[in-house]
């Protein structure tokens, strides 16, 4: 019954630090959907977790979409004729549009002008902007100097190279007592941009560290890959795997001190939107859930109609939903050592009640077993109402018809799952319940096959 | 793919005053469930739309009912003991209660008072009655009248006729690419009343004569027919054809300035339920959606237990929910070309939702198909927001597993019918879908018979 | 068809006086799970309905528990060392604590205390408190007193026995015209407490009594048990029996001035759930139903898992919902002859409604029958609206297909089930309805298994 324990303690993560430490070290890295970036990236997590690096050349098919050839760049700047670095990718990789062509150029403000992208709501955030398809260069910029760039002739220089390479991925696959698998899957690509995604890839590492560290029931696959081509190139590389996943979690945008935002899966109602959902309804604090939709991340592969997997995304601001996202403002400011660490430990509640909601068979379904006489009932009758553990006992062993799992009845309860896990584990110890023993659940019963008595 | 355009171009119907001068036209007409009045009033409508005119004799057994005998009125008049014509039915053909025997005599008050009807609480409106199934007779007038006959010898004449003879009714069928057909059906047996249901009469006849002028999927057929015993006799007569019958609105109450009322057939949430109900909500006006209940108009037959035919009813201000009805306050005034316009606009919308509402397959079902390449996606990435095309595409792409018609889509994704059905043509014609060739819905495929992939 | 009228004339219970001498009769006798208390009161009961008395000896074993040994009292106080008699059974049997052990010793006030129990919030009223499963003694008296008590020497004498003996239960069965039973079952052994449960005792008697005089269509079932190991024991003595349970219900606390509260069944929707809150609904009073939870009276025995059975409770304030529970305010004042009837009345209107509630075929199921040509309708048209009974038989027309039951209709039509009822009774005496003839529910038909014309 180990698995049954929590995996954590107290779940109670504190590595709050430690995460922040990692994203300012990853945080002035140029990353992109391939290239030395998000390679170098993936080398750093490496040093926290045993992390597989996949490359897949460039030009292999993956479904409808092609591996692009590898990105890379060193340097960037806009000169204006007196030879003054107006904008320079030195002071913040976000200046240039990812994956921009190298170019070398003279070019007056007119011709400039559609190369320059500014966001003139926020003047003095500088966007970040892709071409990752299309082949094209530009240079993002704050709008307030946009607006003083005065008829000039300027001087464009990105030496930047589109070439044949591969696309770069991390891996982790932690086994366990199943080949039933839960997948975290966050994106690595975005260059200097604090909660999206540095703070998903800090606590799926994190993550992953502690559920290396512990026996789990369900095997954990971490993945590390760029967005959109990145869940495509794996899905494509791993379609017969994918039937093994049974719980699946996209993680972005985890450090800012937003409240949690979870995202249904396409299906809605798998046990993993409702055991999201769950815990958060009893975390106490504000949160918010919203349905399906075929816009936001890798969800969209996971999620799409051939797939159509239980994964949900787990965020605490949705991505588009506050000022700062996909600016230079989505910095280390944004970001908590709180916020992250609350971030950890919630997925941690959830892994934990994943982990233990099976079903269980009442062994005296007919009328209450008298708990009294094992001492699991209080001794004074007439009391107006039952304990708050006597009540969880109650609802375990009236629900445990082989038909409802623990959050099947924690959500009937209305109780927290964590006070129907103990009940029913005291339950189990008093050999008044039992693990029901199909879907290879691991029961600890010497009958397999058998059935409920009152089936 | 011709029958996937709008049938009509912007669906804005442009005939309200046409529709107008009709309602004038027919306004006069003495109707009742059967005789000289509706035959007339037929006539009339054939001008506009191809009728063709069905005569049930007398007596023919129609269900647990029996065709009345045809009813024909020539003069009706009540004199008072100096020869004034106090009532007279040439002032309005509402003064005498419908079907009434031929009666001559002369009366004390006391006497003719019990065949006397009045609306107390709108003493300047005569009421509309009717004693189709019981011999009897009587005369409607003002309650104001009524009040100050004083005690006298009157004179009361109804020069009628109720004897063997025939039930009337219109019927137009318009021929579709498939037999399904979508059934319209309005009462035509009022005597001068406009909203009630000469709105319901001219709306049905420009309807036809739109749909008419294109091809559509659907056949379509209009009935123009006494209230009750019409759609008695004619599911009598048709009933081996009603399985055909796949979607039906009863039309009444469409010219007033009222919001529109849909209620919903007997089933409760059949396609043509949800079709009216998805144009409402998006039509950016107050509406109403009301249950089945088995009180109103024809779809009382339509949804009885041995039929229970997905027909419900789209009105304006609903039968009895406004002073005015049945009453000669029903009258011209009550009326208005634009609301008998947007009337029709409605139901050329709900047309045009149920002719596209179809399953597509996605054929690209594992992860998202690259719209970029196709020039579907905008080239520049990293903005907050979706456009709201290519989220629709991307609803489509994800919902069209087989399983979902366009209408589910759009319903699941918020959006309007429209721009889903717009996605998925452009998807189709981009070869990234195509249409489930299942239940002969005319699939533009080669392979009949085949499943989606990840069936 | 005289199962289908009312059981009694217009469910008026007037018996609000008898049931409250019932109750002050057996008010002052201490009764128990066990013993001669409870022996008596059954007796006392036997003399307005003939109920048979079963007596299940010490030691039998039922399903987890095993029964206990009987208790008996017959003398208990506590004297301070002056000789007052400060604490006396003869005063309140509450005094002492529902199976104590017998006792007799000398004790200091610091030795008694752990004995003692009282209610701060309510320092006159004397608490009720049992030790049925934990061989101890204690007394219960008012917190006023508890705080005057000095440093003494107290004497204390509990003159109880607990021996073998047996557990006594009543039963009365009513057979009906089919096995089908519905169950009563309330708790017969709580010492002086009105509300909790004589007012369920009371009410079951007489509504036995009520049933006993008519003919019925179920089988009626009325037990008074000792709560728990009372229905543990029937239940394991009767498991062969259960499955003709098609409905039961709880009674409790049905004396007091508070609203209704019904607590559904575990299965949520059976019919004894909806037919409660359909009578309540329709009642026109305050009224609340709560969702089933293991926690309550003998509904948590009827409704383990294996047994699953349909048994809701009924009762006015529920138990620990008003501060007089399981106290010494709980006595005759509580009570009032007029909530008692009320409750009678409520009750014999259910039973009324589920005697009824069958599924009937309309004869004429292709559109509707004329109404007229019978009567039944009105003989003017043109009205606005339907009368209250044309549109109740209207309604019985449309869903009588042999899938609804009249419960089914009236809760669709959103109107009374007497009226619904009425309606279905006037349309078969008319030939235009008949009852289903399936699952042995007497139908007045020659052909038994026909099925309805348009299934």
């Amino acid at each position: 019954m180990s698995t049954s324990a929590p995996i954590v303690g107290a779940a109670q993560a504190t590595c709050g630090e430690e995460m922040m430490r990692l994203i300012a070290e990853l945080y002035p890295i140029c990353r992109s959907i391939t290239g030395n970036g998000i390679r170098e990236s993936l080398r750093i997590i490496g040093n926290i977790i045993p992390l597989d690096i996949h490359e897949v050349p460039s030009g292999t098919p993956v479904f409808d979409w092609t591996v692009p050839r590898e990105w890379n760049i060193r340097e960037a700047w806009i000169k204006d004729s007196q030879g003054n670095r107006i904008v320079d990718f030195r002071n913040s990789n976000l200046h240039v549009v990812s994956y921009s062509l190298p170019v070398h150029a003279k070019l007056s403000l007119a011709e400039l002008r559609p190369h320059l992208f500014s966001l003139p709501e926020y003047p003095d955030w500088i966007p970040y902007r892709t071409c990752y398809y299309r082949e094209t260069w530009g240079f993002c910029l704050r709008h307030r100097q946009l607006e003083q760039l005065r008829d000039d002739e300027y001087e464009v220089y990105i030496d930047s190279t589109l070439a044949d390479g591969s696309l770069t991925y991390g891996e982790l696959f932690l086994p366990g007592e199943t080949p039933s698998e839960m997948l975290f899957s966050c994106h690595a690509c975005h260059p200097s941009l604090c909660n999206d995604n540095l703070s998903g890839m800090a606590v799926a590492a994190f993550l992953a560290r502690q559920l290396g560290a512990v026996p789990h029931r369900f095997s954990y696959r971490f993945l590390f890959i760029p967005g959109t081509i990145g869940s495509i190139a794996w899905l494509s590389r791993n379609e017969a795997r994918v039937s093994s996943i049974r719980h699946g979690l996209v993680l972005s945008c985890l450090g800012d001190s937003g409240a949690f935002t979870y995202k249904r899966s396409r299906r809605g109602n798998a046990e993993i939107d409702r055991a999201v959902a769950h815990i958060l309804q009893h975390s106490g604090k504000p949160y918010q859930t919203v349905d399906f939709s075929p816009y936001g991340y890798d969800e969209r592969q996971y999620c799409s109609p051939g797939f159509d997997l239980p994964v949900g995304r787990f965020s605490r601001t949705a991505n588009g939903c506050y000022p700062e996202y996909h600016t230079s403002a989505d910095d280390l400011g944004l970001i908590r050592p709180g916020a992250l660490d609350a971030s950890l430990d919630q997925l941690l509640s959830i892994v934990n009640l994943l982990e233990r909601n099976r079903a269980y068979l009442n062994l005296n379904p007919k009328c209450e077993p008298q708990l009294g006489k094992r001492g699991l009932y209080r001794a004074m009758g007439g009391l107006p109402d039952a304990g708050a553990q006597e009540l969880a006992m109650l609802w375990v062993l009236n629900l445990s018809d082989g038909r409802h799992t623990l959050l099947d009845i924690a959500e009937r309860a209305q109780v927290s799952f964590a006070a129907i896990a103990a009940a029913a584990e005291t339950l189990c110890a008093h050999e008044l319940l039992r693990e029901r023993d199909e879907n290879n659940n691991m029961a600890d019963s010497a009958q397999p096959g058998t059935r409920p008595p009152n089936d």
